[in-house]
């Protein structure tokens, strides 16, 4: 029985989340509905990272077993054909036996983009978190450095996790600008529930004044309240998973380039 | 009474277009109702361009006369709070006495932006129209060029016109390629109804080898049966709009840079 794989792009606007969720539209409730009218069975299918409602993927990966054998290339058009616009499958193909999108990815690559401009804009919402003071990206990039290493996060915690507790390695956080568009990416192992845009909306706060402590002195607190908002799921898109002998990274981003 | 000036950003997707209509969401709708409560009266808009349902602007300009003075910053920040999500002010202020949006304007600039790959993708798909085929820009230029000029356009004509006729001078028809997304740049002082939607079809149909006669023959024929498919509006934006004055060009584009 074959494992395959599949690089899966998505706009998550219309889904609440990546998870299956009885009576919600979830993608992977979309894609198995696919690989079902394909394979003609139930295959349940594993992904590198649990997306929230709203959180998109550039870079997501699937994986799942099948008795049948598809070539990768006709495996995606078939796919595709069957899936909603607002899921695409960008490559598919064979795995090594026994490949688990979740459990063999050794990092995850996370990419927020913000609005950073007076003027909120039509065509970017869907994709940006506006903010609209002033953002120094140098200070961004220094505060969210405090992240780098392993560390307990419980003060970025949405939800505290049953097992595995709330130690996590961070091995990037990086900023840059492109114009209005304020770029951060964070890469780690793994992350908490809602961790990444939490750590975002600490940083905000503490980057444009509205929070006076420091992003080390947070981490350190283990304090859910000391820590900042919830960046909004819209700017965040999974863009990359790297595994021992795959690798997906597809940046995303809407540039505007103005005259 | 001082006239206003407004460069206007949408995401068409849920507008049945720009142009005022009974009981339909359309973005002049939607404007004049933000207008009016601002003035509480009743603002009539004019606009560069009429464009269609599903049509997106990144760099519309729109005037009104209104009885209240106004500073330009104040009365963006007023415009977006009331706004929906989708339209958003990107600036306003004060025109020139008897400016008008629709009369004044000496040049349109459109883009549309194509995804040329095998693949759909979920996050492009508002913005692009998905062509599977290998386009070659350099082929897609040289097709498009014969459309510059002054000529009668009646074979790339949606709707004939009641007035007007159906001759227009287009000075510009550039290709570009991003990755896997292709842009087209139309300039011209003014277009037909779809008439940039039905050359776009008809020069992809000419690039692709689906259509053996070449673009100013169709154009010389002046008949719509000889020309392409009408390219669907998701893909095309009104990027900038030339007055003898004032000028916008904001350059709509997604720009996805793989490794």
């Amino acid at each position: 029985m074959p494992t395959y794989r599949l690089v899966v792009e998505y706009d998550g606007t219309d889904f609440h989340g990546f998870q299956y969720q009885p009576q919600l539209r979830t993608v992977a409730g979309v894609l198995e509905g696919a690989l079902c009218s394909l394979f003609h069975s139930e295959i349940p299918v594993a992904a590198a990272g649990r997306t929230d409602a709203g959180v998109h993927a550039t870079g997501q990966v699937v994986s799942f077993k099948a008795a049948k054998e598809f070539p990768g290339e006709r495996l995606s058009l078939a796919l595709n054909a069957t899936l909603p616009p607002d899921v695409s499958v960008r490559e598919g193909g064979i795995a090594p036996p026994g490949f688990s999108a979740r459990f063999d990815a050794y990092e995850r690559i996370y990419e927020y983009l913000i609005l950073n401009r007076a003027m909120p804009s039509a065509v970017l919402r869907r994709w940006t978190h506006h903010v609209h003071r002033p953002l120094d990206e140098a200070e961004l990039a220094r505060i969210g450095r405090a992240m780098v290493g392993t560390h307990d996060f419980l003060a970025f915690c949405g939800v505290t996790p049953e097992f595995g507790g709330t130690v996590r390695t961070v091995n990037a956080f990086d900023v840059e600008r492109e114009g209005d568009i304020v770029r951060i990416r964070i890469a780690g192992e793994g992350f908490l529930h809602r961790m990444v845009r939490i750590a975002i909306g600490t940083a905000i706060e503490i980057a444009t004044g509205r929070r006076h402590e420091d992003m080390a002195t947070i981490i350190a607190s283990r304090d859910r309240q000391r820590a900042g908002y919830t960046a909004p799921a819209e700017g965040l898109f999974l863009a990359g998973v790297r595994y021992a002998d795959f690798e997906t990274y597809w940046r995303p981003g809407i540039a505007y380039v103005g005259g």
